[in-house]
């Protein structure tokens, strides 16, 4: 994409997120998020398919960086290592980017519509991880368990990061693996429940 | 509720599964639903706000039935051991009702619409579960953590519990627990990861 185009996109997402913090996001039109990035409803339309699209730019990006560090790193890692890998790696440009990410959580949490679409987005990704999983040898079941939790503790650690400014989205990632690890590997965690 | 209304209730449910198999949820009407089920179609918004609702019927129960659960089982069980139990349980009504959770299933991974309102459903089920792990004394973080990868890995037994009509709900969500607790107790696991 030539620059103006990259430049435009990136003025209408930042001028949706305004606009859906001042009037919400039901209060808002496509033709307003244009007229406030400065080009007209055309360019939007031909950036973004409705008003929810404009909040989650880049998960193609992110689908396609994810899956191939899933699938081209080492052999010899676990499969938890390897989803913390590359939850990382993606989780970088997150972390550069919280003065974007911080609003655009609060907005999305604040309505149904667009906390719907992000959750079905997630769990199209958690079907790319399985999918890259599988890819490097795991089990059909075992991919989806994996992705499916890994996910989940990815988007724990995000939440975590998000309300406790004083972390690095790393430093949550790296924990909530941990702590995952050690719900998990308590002798008794099941035993009880087998005999229930 | 009057046994009549508890009725009523059931054949809009089915009524409703019945038209969107036949003509797809976007092309059925509430009035249809209703007709289908015998009532008027006051009836139907008297037991249900919107079409999408009619089938995500008993979550109030299931909600009430997870928290009264964990919160009562216990005090030395392990967290995983408690969702695994809680999990279990609440999974016999959906074990015996196949017949209907079956094609339900079918419709809603058919329908964006009803498939983003069932995510949003489990995610505050999800909520509902990391609160009562809270009301039993774990921490915060560790009761969110645990309760959305508990809850992705119930998710990921039911999913293969639909496609795998041989095996029971119970022996898949004893195995996503046993394989999650597998996953994560691997002395390599995230080794590797945090010296990438």
């Amino acid at each position: 994409m030539p620059r103006s185009g990259a430049d435009a996109r990136r003025r209408l997402r930042e001028a949706a997120l305004e606009l859906y913090r001042e009037r919400g996001f039901d209060r808002t039109t496509a033709a307003e998020i244009a007229a406030r990035a400065g080009v007209n409803e055309r360019t939007f339309f031909r950036h973004f398919p409705d008003k929810r699209e404009v909040l989650f730019d880049g998960e193609t990006e992110l689908r396609d960086a994810l899956l191939r560090t899933i699938v081209e790193l080492p052999r010899e890692m676990g499969v938890f290592a390897v989803l913390l890998a590359a939850f990382r790696k993606s989780a970088r440009t997150l972390a550069d980017n919280r003065p974007f990410a911080e609003p655009r959580w609060r907005v999305i949490a604040a309505t149904p519509a667009l906390r719907e679409r992000e959750l079905a987005k997630h769990a199209a990704l958690a079907e790319v991880v399985a999918e890259a999983l599988r890819r490097r040898g795991v089990g059909d079941g075992v991919a989806s368990l994996a992705a499916r939790t890994g996910w989940a503790a990815y988007q724990h650690a995000v939440q975590a990061w998000l309300d406790n400014p004083g972390e690095s989205l790393d430093a949550q990632l790296t924990r909530a693996f941990d702590d995952l690890c050690a719900l998990a590997a308590r002798p008794d965690t099941l035993e009880t429940a087998a005999s229930d």
